[in-house]
This record gives structure tokens, C-alpha cells and sequence, in this order.
């Protein structure tokens, strides 16, 4: 891959602010050192205020204003927040939640993904919008949406949706007796007899068939990438400008891979300081340490994750600037957290890392969200750091990557496997993956992140597979065929593609002797703890066969077997643990580490080590003195 | 009563598997000593795939290769597990939850007990099933429905249930102006002028009326003895074979009693590990110690309360072997606790423990959930101790009970009353009868758990009467007549039967001048002392009046008072209370206790002391040394 | 203000008891010194048990009772607890929660304050009421309703609400145009096209604009003014006794000011106990140390907001016996406290202290609190109190009050701004208000509450003006010609009247050149320490301009600026920071302060000093020795 030119934008939304006040923005913009502008992603009842009332004129003079001044243009479809008029239209497109509610207008996203009529006005819309600018010279890109999911709103129990879900297992299944065989419909007298009986999961009094939850799943996952398919179609049809969605983070309501497969370029929305205190889970003692710093390995798993995702384009289509209005509590960044962000970013290969937003809005929901100016229109402290990055670029313009030695499989179905069933309270997908991810990082690695269709994994040398939830086939044979130190467990491979359990019993490896005879979750009081120290949390299965055991529980048990270089890992490895598998499988590949310390983090890039300090004290590294939210980079 | 012979037993699914095994299985299970093979009791959409279209030769295939095999089969009706079918013939058939919310098809339980079209439904399965195995020479059982009210489905606010209790309420009330003066409804001038316009009581902004809560919970109550008297009536029609139910355990929605008066035997499913995270309310060191044996009282007493349901007659029908699906987690059982449990169970007088389940299914809910085989028909671990009880079984093969000494009384009424009034937020009815129960099992001893229709108590020397809402005319009677020593209160008939407090004011006991002149709900941080040590918690009442004091607060109130063998309890006293309480009775009772160390439990029948060890290390008990999960008997 | 005569009353319910227990209960009341008897406010089953059907006979005949007893009656309307024939004449009148359930019948207060068929309902049994009573003899006084919005009953998303809240934005915007500026509605496409469309701010994906929140919770509150005015419009033209509404304590849905400006007197019902486990968020120590005694601030603040909502006239409607029902535990007041509130009371300008309830009634929701008698008519420990009390007033009948030389001022609408938009999820406006109270209190000062509309600050030497999120401009004047210490902070004036930032930016006052340039919120484990010790907790604002510096952090930030009187505080103090900021402005204007032991207060009325004791042990005040629950008055 050629690498890419980086550069930096800034979110801008002309219809808040009097068009007196554009062509200054602008300039200033410019003067920062901005190369794009993001407009356009919630305009729709400015464009069109009246279903067929069209209003692009503004729009046309706002292009016009960004593009003169020297601003590339990023242009959003607005289909994220539909107009009050879409309602009046299409009473029944709201989204219905999972205790059977109808919602409301007066937020966004608020529109259920299978309503066919919304699908149609948004073709609509989307139409316009790229007939009128598909080929204006100074839109250089377009992004589909915005923050599909966001809000929760990938699942929908409408009629609509169930609707949809009862053709999509009319495709599927072909018959009401396969999918009943499918499903095991039998076990509790749930057999169909049509189609049309089939409700969605929700409102049950017990617990819903996971097959059947897993069905729910896929499909819900398939409205996101349909819609989205729908309006990138469009759009190539008008435009040969990049498409581009902005993802969030942490985020597995739908298949981030699939709906990348229909895009040029994978973005998401970085916002450290919100995400820590929302989706990490961490403990006090940590947020306290990193709170206005985000944590140290967050962006950088995202950044590989939609790495993967665009493979190989990843842009950061938000990135936080100071305080944000969401999260419990928002506090402001370090001064140098706008600027490191921003490298870690380009470190891991990003093209474009766009600030969001320009002035802070004072009005209505985000306007406690802090932007690049004040909402007086003064600078906020974020745009001299963003000034700082503009300057830096000059010396450091080309974005490349080099494919990592180390490599996790991220698998979004199998996130929603183990939430159809956990089988303990506690067993997240995302949490297992991320505190692999975490060890890595720790040991200085640079890793790439890997979608479940992986069907070669030539150029690494360890790869981890945990809890994959089935195994595809061409996976399989590449673990196979592997010559480094694959990992895979716990539960990787447990289950059939319709979420039953296989028989023979897993993992079933070819070439590795061990089974899965039992599977014990355990609460946070009564680790299992393992000989070398360490323990196994939440998780413990009893393996059985011949194969080699490489660790084990302190009471005699195998925690960790092998052949060859398959290895499986019989539970959930607290940080020691962890600290100590990874250690051995890099020493068995001969693969250099470091021991960083804490808040510390190394990326490598093609080219350059870029070192980080997330830390909220100095710290040393290689003879470089970093202060609290350093950065720095040597050629490798 | 003659003892009953002991015997083990196994539910099976046969419609869950191929034909072509049945034969093999019946042939292991016989071969592993089991008796009883126990089927049929979700499989109505496999007997009746469509309404009127009858498919039973499966059936009459399965109790023949089971039977022929050796085994005795305990048939089951379906009618906990609804097919599709019956919601197109009834949509209103489903239970609103107090939400007001409609549930759906998809796992089971999900219907009214109170609709009539459901109703007939059953009752036209039931029959079917009734005239076609009942005369079967292997069918030597029966049981209805499954675990009624699991899932919280007692409960329902259907339009069905509203109509039904506003029938119950114009039978029991006979006029409006009746219902009015019984509730209090002049209070908050909730006055009724007809019984159409009585609601039930959710969704109200305030809390409800006790008297109508406690009315509803009544209705509620007697629509599942309804609804099994529905069946019994006819089973026994066309079999003469027992007819018997599997309750659940901490399961207060119903009133198993009024079921248990229709029924032949009263069994009951026992998953300790499951309960013990779910339902006792344990803190984490205790969890953590007894995670892998369950708690070491909650078996003995569902044990010794559904024997007491069956009038004498006891059944374990789902016996835990392993690692379950359903808790938060779900670890595995220390080797030896399917042997232990089943000892238990014998030890207090079960006829069958019949093991949950055969082979584990692969497919839908309970995939997880353990048997004696795993699903790719290995022997799973539990299955070598059903072998080893089996053996044991034909040394020791009599199930005998003797009378205990010592009872306590309890009442599925006062647990509603104390929900539609805890006064305070713990106060739990089950709580504090289990912890006087515990504190009894502490001392070694084994004791009786008797009705509230008790009317003798002949035989007993310590009868304990905690927080029984409205004491029955007969059961006062008997305790007036008492020769032991009766342990009352706290809380003991506080309320008319209308759940009104009485006037003259409670306890109102014949020959024991004290009354319960104000009450004191406390919070977890505000025990109030006692003079002896340990300290009333969470519940204390002032008492005025001449009778004698036998414990007082540190602050010198009456905290039990007495007069002769009547004795009055004025709070919920912590552990060390009630071991001094308990030892001073069985003292002045002259009943021998025992100082058992923590997680060792004794158990007398007519003819043996039995011995279980539930802690996590080796114990010595009267020289004989009990690794963990060990089991011993002796003559007595 | 000439000082009125203080009294104590009782709640009674006629409709209750058997009649023939009148007159005596009358009798009982005068000999224990009570001069009020308050009834009927939940009587309107009994006055009209169907539509139309008037049943005023046996009111006449309990007020005869009364009066002829020598009480003075309090006649309250009975429109908090419509009858259940209500909904059959208007079945859609009941309150549609945040969820979109509609509520019941079976407890009180479910019925919609925008529903036109409920309002003229009130009307007519108001009007029957006033026409029948507004010139009786004995009746000397009116309670409007009861508790307006107890149980969260301010608040409804009912149909009647909407299309009210719809007509509520029509008058107030003009336009649909002009609404969307108002609120910002561009922001998400939220522009709506007419009034029709607008729905209640529930049931969004994401949150609410700030802007519509706050509509709708200026409009809520208006309901009820209007529907309180409806009442006081009826009884004015048939009588000139007072009228009166007696609210709750810490009560916040509706503007308390906006009703009383209807009213005579403010009345509140003062639950210490209940209200120190439910309202305070106390955490668990102080709950334990004032268990039986309340918050020794609680009672004293809405005393001092309810004297102000009275404009000077204050009376305790509703004054805790002994144990309630309601909270989560319900112990029972030390001996004593029963005086020392009704003190309490009085000190702070109560003309009557009306003690909740008279007879414990056995039956129906309440039959656990307790009242002056028991449930047999025996006394409760409160009477003794309460005739001690009777006692001692006829040696102190006057209430006098002096005008406070500190006040803060307290809004309602700024609750509603920062519910809408927390920006830190503890950022909570009572809290802070009750923080500066409870630090003034401490150093032994007494206080006046001022409403937001406040003009003048005469008297005043220390003001406080804590998060008032709209500074008006009659304050903002009287603020800048103030001669006192005056201190506004955190967060004061941040918002227009339309909820939006305002720019120039916050403080905005006129000669205080400081700007708050950016705003933190910070969890609890991230305080901000001060330089002179103590932190700021929750919330940190990043001050500019050249004001004065009073305060640092540690990190050398402003955290309290101030030019002449005028200082602004750019955090939420923490109690040490108070103590300082408090005891510097006192000193600062000469206020002679005290430091008085944990749990003692002082209040000073214009003629005397009463002290009282609300620590659980004994303790000494300038030379008085007051036992736990001890109060002691000297003329000043
Ligand atoms: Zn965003
Ligand atoms: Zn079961
Ligand atoms: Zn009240």
C-alpha cells in the first residue's frame, strides 16, 4: 500500500451559524492548518424542510465558501437525524426497544433500520445530495451516516423489524422445520409452523434461544450494512470520491467488516476522556490515573481495529478536543492530549484526524462539548496543539504502516454469541480481547488486528484467537498451515454457525488432542490460581487428551496445552498470566520486547518509533525525557 | 406412614435425540442402577404439531423401549411449554408483567394462568394423555405441568386475570360495600362502587393497598391450585398411578400446601450450586466457601418443606449433577456432591432422586446445563456416583422418617403480607425463617417444617413461629394446649386476615400478657443490642404488658418474653442471638444438641444418623473422618 | 410582620372511625392543648360516592363535633385522591409515566394536572365545598389538595399533557420558526414544521435538548399553579379564611414560589426520619448518628424556603409522630424530638405545628405510621410531648421572626436546568444549595431564603447565590448596588432563559471582569484541592479576566475571584472550603459567628435564641446543659 498523505480537519456546521460568520471560520481554519472541513451530516431539515421542498442553496454557498478559502470538503449524508416530517409520513419507522416502547423525535437516530419507507426517503435524500455534488470539485469525500448504531440503535423490536427478520429466516432456513432443527426448537415446544409466527426475542419470561438470538443478531447486523450498501451505491454512481463511515468505539451492535466491505476508507469517532469513564470498565484507582488522558491502549485498538476495517484506510473522523457534554463526568484534557491523540492517531496509520468541532455550539444538546473556539468564538486550548500537529506534518507528512509480526482475530459475532450466552454474568467478548490487546501493548509490540474470514496469516509470527465463537473454515486452515505460535481459548471454536454446541466437542483443532469436557464460570471471588502464578478468572474449562500441557492450575489441572505451535489456553488469564503466555510465545518466535512502564506506550510504524506518555507524571524512555502527554518519534 | 423404597431416576427427552438411540440409553441408564426414566413434560408441539392433530406414536415407541428396557416412566404433562399454536387460538392468552407489558412465544411459561381458553386447551391435552397411558403398565407416575410459577409467571396482569380476580373478589366479598370496609378503601377514597372497576395493583403512582395486594396475591395463589386440580382430576380419571409436581426451591409465589392437597407426592427440583448465587442472599465469603457444594441447609430444608407438602411423601425430580446454565455463574460440583445431595435428599425422606438430566443437549437454552452424559455420549463425571448410590442403595434401600422434635411453622401468606408490607426494606419472610432454620440445623438437629393448618403439635418439644402474619384459630388453639416451649414473633399475627392490624393490638396470645406497642424497622448500620450478647437486626418491636423477660436490649427493653412454654420474640436476632435462643429451649426441653463445626450437617431418620460434610476440607465428626463431600451413616 | 400566635393541631379523618368515637377523640385533642383539627382531604368517596351523589351530611356533623369541642377546623379539598368513578367518566385522565404507562387507580394522585374533565371536576367539588363551608364557623381555615407531586406526580406524558404543553409553546413562541431558534433545533434536525407536531421530551434514543427539557418543566410546573389556582379562586369568593397548600420536603418539580403567590400561608409536612433515609444522601454514619433525631438542617431549611414561599406565614401541616411507613426503614424518634420540632418549627416562624395524624388507622397504606394514639386509642408516646409543648406555649405564644442578615437564594427552575443538563452526573442543584445552608448553620447563623424574582438585598450584610442558572435582572441590579458580601458561584447565570449558553460568556455580571473559559465535572475520586486547603468536588470552572483572586487551587488556577462585595467561586466547595469561604465573608461584614459542636443548632427569632440538641449524647451550650433531643430558649 502506498502511503498516504496526513492531514488534519475540524467538523463544521454552516447551518448553526449566520453565513456572516463562514467565510472568517474558514480562513481560520486554514490559518490552522486544517486541510478538510466535515459538513453536512445533520442538515436534513435545512435541506429539506418540507418532504420535496428542497433548500440546497445554502448548502451550494457553503461549499463554495469552505472549498475558496482551500478546505476540502468531507460531505455527510444526513440520514442520522431524520426531519419531524418523516414521522407524519412514516408513523410506524420509529425504532420499538427491547421492553416494547415506542420512541420518540427530539434526539436522533430514533428511525428503525428496516422500515422500508425511511430506506426510501434516505435513497432519496442521498440521491440528491450526490447528483448535485457528486462531481463539485471541492467535494473530495462523503460519509455515509453518521455513528451507525450509536445510541443503541442497531436493534429494533418494531413490526417493521420483525417483519424483516421473518423473510430473512424465510431465506435462510427455507423451511419452518429447518430452522426448527436448526434452532432445537424443540426443547421447549418452541417449533414454528410458519414464518409468520416467528416473533423477536424479546419479552420473554425465560431466556431466549441463543440460536434464536443469534439469528436476531445477524439480521439486525445486516439492516446496518444493507442501509449503508444502499447509500454508497448511490453515491458511486455520482462520485469517485472516497465513501467513508465514522464509527464509534467500543461499539458491536453490527459487523463493522461487513459494512467496511462497501467503503474506501474506515474512520471512527475518537473520544478518549468519554470512553474511559463509559466503556472500559475500569476500576476507580485508573480512571483517576488516566482520566484526562484516556487510556493508553484505547485509541490504539481502535485505530488498529478500523485499520483493519477500511483495510488499510483509517481516518479519525472525530477526535476529542477538550471536554465533552456525554459521559457521567468531563473533564478536560491534559494540555497536550489534543496533540498526542492526534499522532497516536497517525502513528497507527491514519490519513486524516479531523477535530470535532470548530465552535462550540451554545445551544441544544452538545452544548457543553467544547470545540477548536469557544462558543464566543475565541480560541479554545486545543487549537494551538492542533497549530503545533499542522507544523509537525510539514516534517512528517507520509502515513505508512508496516504489517505487525503480531496479530488478534476480532470477531463481532462472536461478541454477540457470548452475549446470547454468557454462561457467566461476566464474560465479554470485548473485555477478553482488549486485556490481550493490553498485554501486547505493555510489551511494546505493534499489532494488527485481523477480521474471522483471515484465510492467510503469512508475515505473522504469534496470532491469537480467543473465544471465537466458530472457527471459519479458511481460518482454520491457515492455523493449520501456520509456522509461528498461534492461541487460541478460551472457547474459541465452541460453538456450531447456529450456536449449538459441537459434536465432537471443542475446540476441535486438527492436530491438537484436547477436548472441552467441561466449562466452569466463576464469580470474582474464586479464581482458579495457576502453578506459575497467576489465575484464571471467570472462565475455567477442564480439557481432557494427550496433548502436551504447557501450564497448569496450581491443583494439577491443564490450563494450557499444545502441538506443535497450536496452543489453547483453558481460561481467562488475569494480567500475570497474561504478562507471562505473552512473554513465552514472543521468546518462542524470537520476538523483542520491552518492558514499559506504565502509561508508557510504542508504536511502530514502516518507518518510525513513536513513543507516548499517557502518563500523568515524566517518564524516560531510550534517553528521552517525556513529559505528561509527550510524544516523540525516531526514524527505525 | 411405611417407608417408601428409595430409588434413583433420570429425565429424559426422547424427542430431543434419534430414535436410533433410545435403546442404547434406556440400556446405560438401567445398567447405572436407575429406576425411574422420567419424560414427555415439554413436548406438546411434538404430540400435537398442529391444534387437533395428534402425534403419539413416538411416544408410545419411547415408553416402550424405555419400559421394556427395565425402567419405570413418571409421564408428564406439557402444559408448561405452550406451542406457537395455542397464541394464534388465544392471543390474550399471554402474561402481562406488572410493567404492563405482553410477553411473548419463545421460551416457556409464558401464558395466564387465569385464562380460560388456555385452560381448556390443557385440559384437552391432559386428556389425551390421560386416556392413552393411563392403564400403561410402564407409566408408574405422573406428573403436572413443570416447576410452576419459575420465571416469576404466578403473577400475571392480563385482562384475563383482571376479570378473574374481580370474580374472586365478588365471591369472597359479596358486595362492593364489603370489599370497601375489608380493604380500608375509605382511606384514600379508593372506595369501589361495583366490582368491575377493581384493578389489580400495578402501575399505581403510590404503593398499593396492603389488603389489595394481599387479596391479589391470594387469587393468584389459588389459580395455580386451580390449574393443577384441573389436571389431577383428570389424571385420576383414567391412572392410578401418583400424581406429582416438581416445585422449585425459594419459590413463595404460590401457596404449595393448597397444591400440594391435590397431589399423591410432592417433589422438587434441587440445584444447589445454582441456588446458592441466586437465592440465599450469602455474602461473597460464604459463596466462595460453599460454591462447589451448595449451601448446607438450603437442601435439608426444601427437603423438610416439601415433605411436609406431600403430607409424608417426598421426591427430589431434578437432581443437579454438574456445572448449570442459568446462575450468574455456574461453576462444577466438588467430585462426590452428586452422591452427597442424593444422600441428603434420603436421609430426609425421599423416595426418588431422579437426576436432571441425561444427556446434555448440544442445542437451545439449557445447552450449558450438565448431565450424566455430555453431549457426545461420554459418561459425564456425575455419573460414577449415581453408580455408587445405586450400589449403596441395596444396602440401605428403606426411605423411613421419624417425627422430629422440633418444628417451625411455614406460611406462603405471611411471605406476601411481609412483601405488601416489609415496613422494611429487608424484611424478608423466607430470610428469617431460614436463619432460625439454620440455627436449629447448627445445633444438630432435625426438624419438622409444619403447615399453618396445623392443629397438633402433639409430639414436638421446641415449635418456632416466626412472623406468621395471621395466626389460625386452630394453630393458636394448639399452641395454648402446648406442653414444649412455642417460640413466637417477631411480627407474629400482626394482622387480621384482611391485613389490617389487630385490635386489641398483637401478638394477642391467650395467656400472655404483652402487646406489641410500636414498631421499629433498622437499617443495616443500626442493630439494636442485646443484653446477652448479639443483637436484634433489622426488626424491633416495643412490648408493654406483665409477662416474664427473658432477654432484654442493652438498653434494658423487653426483648422475649414468656409466659409458661409461650414465648414472645420482639426482633429478628442475629446468628449469636438465635443459637442462645435455640439453646436455651432445646435446654429447657431437654433435647440434646450438638456444636457442629461450620459446613457439617447431622441428620436423624427412624433409624440412622446420617452425616454430610459441605465444607471444602476433611472433618471429623463422632471418629469418623469426612473428606469433603463426605457421607456417613449409623445405626442409632 | 406582625408575629401571629403559635398553636398545635392534628390530622384527623372522621370518615375513618366509627362516629361515635368523635366526639371523644374531640375532647382528647383540646385536653392535650391542640387548637387545630385538619380534615376531608382525602374524603371525596365519602362526600361523593358517584357523580353527583352528595354525601355531606356526616361533615357537617364531625366539624359540628369539632368546633363544638372548641377546635378550629382546616378544611382541606379533596382533589388528591379523585374516586375511582373519576376514570369512568374520564378514563384518559390518568398520568402517563416517563415509560408511556399509564397509571392506576388504588392509591392517590394518579390523575393528569393538564386533563380539562379532571380540572372542572375539582372545580365542581371545590365549589360544593366553599359554597357549603366558606362561612362556617369553625371552619378557619383551607388546605388546598395535599402535597402537590408527591409520588412524582408533577410530571405526565399523557396525551392531555402534550396537547396542553403543544397550546403552552404556541402562546409562548408565536411561531414554530421562532421556537427552533429558541431552542436550537437545527442542531439534530429537530426543527419542527407546526405546534402539532412538537411531542414530550420522553422516550428519545438519546437525550432531550436542554431546551425542550426545560420547557417542559417550566410548563409541568405551571399546571399545578394553575391548578391550585383554580382552587383558591373558588374558596376566596366564598370565605376569607386562609388558604393554604402544604408541601414536601425537598420537592423540586414545581416552582413552590410561583404557587404560593396564590396562597396565605405555606404549609409543609416535616418528616425528619423519613426524610433523613430518603432525601439527603447522607451516607451511612450521619444516617446512623441522627437516626432518631433527622438532619439537624433539614427541618431548618424548609422552614426557612417555606417561610419564604409563605411570604412570612409558615405553618407545619404535617409534623412526624413517631415511625412512619414510607421509607425504607422506619425507626422511631428519640424521646423528645416530637418537641423539639414542633420548637424547631416555631424558632423558624411556624404559626402552628399540626402533628400527622391523630389515630394510627389499622387499615389500608398508612397502617404502619403512627399518630398520637394507637390503633386502640391508647396514647403514643407522642402525646406527652405534644401536651409538654401546649404547655410551654402559653408561656411563648408569639411567632416572631427577624429578617436574617444572611440569605441565599434558591430556584426552583435552576433544579429543572441542571436535571436537564447535569453536565457531571452528581452535579445536583439541592445538594449544593443544602451544603452552603448546612456551613452557614454550622457557624450558628440564621438564615432567609429568597426567591430568584428577589429586588431588593436591604438588611442583607452575606448573600448567597449558588447555580442560579438564569441570573434575572432585578436581582442582577440589586446584586450590583449591593453593600454586602455577595458570593455567585458555580455555575450562576451560565444559561438564557432558553437554556443555552450565553454569550459574552458566563458570569456575566457587571463589574467582575471574569469569564468562565472552560468547565470540568469530575467524579468522585478526582477532587481539586485549594490551596488554603479543602478541594472542590464534582465541578471546576477554568475562570480568565482580572478580577481579584481570593481563591487558588493548588495548581495555582483561580478558584475565587471577586471585585468590591461582588465574588464568584468557580467550584463546588467541599465542607472545609465552606467553613473558610463562610467564616472570611462573615468577617469580612462583621457577622459574629459560632462554632457549635456536631449536631447542636442555634436559631435566633427576633426576640430570642433557641438552641437544640440533635447529637445523640449530651452537651453544654453557654452554659445550659441539653440532654439529647433538649431544647432551651434565652431572650437575646
Ligand atoms: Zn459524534
Ligand atoms: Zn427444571
Ligand atoms: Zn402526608
Amino acid at each position: 500500500m502506498t502511503a498516504a498523505r496526513r492531514a488534519l480537519g475540524v467538523c463544521y456546521y454552516p447551518e448553526h451559524w449566520d453565513e456572516a460568520l463562514w467565510l472568517d471560520d474558514a480562513r481560520r481554519m486554514v490559518e490552522a492548518g486544517l486541510t478538510w472541513a466535515r459538513i453536512g451530516e445533520f442538515a436534513w431539515s435545512r435541506l429539506e424542510p418540507e418532504a420535496g421542498r428542497l433548500e440546497f442553496d445554502w448548502l451550494d454557498r457553503a461549499i463554495d465558501t469552505l472549498g475558496s478559502a482551500g478546505l476540502k470538503v468531507i460531505l455527510g449524508t444526513p440520514t442520522a437525524a431524520p426531519p419531524r416530517w418523516i414521522l407524519d409520513r412514516h408513523p410506524d419507522a420509529v425504532i420499538v426497544d427491547a421492553d416494547g416502547r415506542a420512541r420518540k423525535h427530539g434526539s436522533r437516530r430514533h428511525v428503525c433500520f428496516s422500515h422500508a419507507g425511511y430506506l426510501a426517503e434516505c435513497r432519496r435524500i442521498v440521491s440528491f445530495l450526490a447528483e448535485r455534488y457528486g462531481r463539485h470539485p471541492h467535494v473530495a469525500a462523503w460519509q455515509t451516516d453518521n455513528e451507525f448504531g450509536c445510541h443503541d440503535t442497531v436493534i429494533s423490536y418494531s413490526d417493521a423489524a420483525r417483519r424483516a427478520f421473518q423473510d430473512w429466516c424465510a431465506r435462510r432456513y427455507q423451511s419452518a422445520e429447518a430452522l426448527n432443527r436448526a434452532w432445537g426448537n424443540v426443547f421447549w415446544s418452541m417449533d414454528y409452523g410458519d414464518f409468520g409466527q416467528i416473533d423477536l426475542p424479546n419479552l420473554l419470561v425465560a431466556q431466549a434461544n441463543p440460536a434464536h438470538m443469534m439469528a436476531f443478531r445477524r439480521f439486525s447486523s445486516e439492516q446496518v450494512a444493507r442501509f449503508n450498501r444502499a447509500q454508497v451505491e448511490i453515491i458511486r454512481r455520482h462520485s469517485d470520491a472516497p465513501v467513508i463511515h465514522n464509527y464509534m468505539g467500543r461499539f458491536l451492535d453490527f459487523d463493522h467488516f461487513q459494512v467496511g466491505a462497501d467503503l474506501d476508507v474506515a474512520a471512527w469517532d475518537s473520544y478518549p476522556l468519554g470512553f474511559l469513564l463509559t466503556r472500559l470498565g475500569d476500576d476507580e484507582a485508573r480512571c483517576a490515573r488516566y482520566l484526562r488522558q484516556g487510556d493508553p491502549d484505547a485509541q490504539a485498538f481502535h485505530h488498529d481495529l478500523y485499520r483493519a476495517v477500511g483495510r488499510g484506510r483509517l481516518w479519525v473522523m472525530e477526535q476529542q478536543p477538550g471536554p465533552v457534554n456525554w459521559a457521567p463526568w468531563n473533564p478536560a484534557p491534559l494540555p497536550g492530549m489534543a496533540r498526542l491523540w492526534a499522532w497516536e492517531a497517525f502513528a497507527h496509520g491514519a490519513e486524516t484526524v479531523s477535530y470535532f468541532r470548530w465552535r462550540q455550539a451554545p445551544f441544544a444538546q452538545e452544548q457543553m462539548h467544547a470545540g477548536l473556539l469557544r462558543p464566543d468564538s475565541a480560541d479554545a486550548p486545543a487549537l494551538a496543539e492542533v497549530r503545533q500537529v499542522a507544523a509537525e506534518l510539514t516534517d512528517m507528512p507520509e502515513a505508512g504502516t508496516a504489517q505487525a509480526r503480531v496479530a488478534i482475530v476480532f470477531d463481532y459475532a462472536s461478541a454477540w454469541a457470548w452475549e446470547a450466552e454468557p454462561q457467566g454474568q461476566d464474560f465479554d467478548y470485548f473485555d477478553l480481547v482488549f486485556a490481550i490487546y493490553r498485554a501486547l501493548r505493555r510489551k511494546g509490540l505493534s499489532i494488527d488486528i485481523l477480521p474471522p474470514e483471515t484465510a492467510t496469516l503469512d508475515g505473522y509470527r504469534v496470532v491469537l484467537v480467543p473465544a471465537l465463537a466458530t472457527l471459519p473454515e479458511p481460518l482454520s486452515a491457515a492455523l493449520a498451515g501456520f509456522g509461528g505460535t498461534a492461541i487460541l481459548g478460551p472457547r474459541t471454536n465452541a460453538k456450531t454457525s447456529e450456536m449449538s454446541l459441537r459434536v465432537p466437542l471443542a475446540p476441535a483443532l486438527p492436530g491438537l488432542d484436547t477436548v472441552v469436557a467441561r466449562v466452569e464460570s466463576l464469580p470474582p471471588f474464586a479464581d482458579v490460581p495457576l502453578a506459575d502464578g497467576g489465575a484464571f478468572r471467570r472462565w475455567f474449562e477442564h480439557l481432557e487428551g494427550r496433548a502436551e500441557v504447557v501450564e497448569r492450575t496450581r491443583e494439577g489441572r491443564p490450563a494450557m496445552v499444545r502441538s506443535g505451535g497450536l496452543t489453547y489456553l483453558a481460561g481467562w488469564p488475569d494480567d500475570v498470566a497474561l504478562d507471562r503466555i505473552v512473554a513465552r510465545a514472543c521468546a518462542d518466535e524470537k520476538l523483542a520486547t520491552l518492558d514499559l512502564p506504565e502509561g508508557l506506550r510504542v508504536r511502530d510504524t514502516a518507518t518510525h518509533r513513536f513513543v507516548f506518555n499517557y502518563a500523568p507524571e515524566p517518564q524516560d524512555f531510550e534517553g528521552v525525557a517525556l513529559p505528561p502527554a509527550g510524544v516523540s518519534w525516531r526514524p527505525l
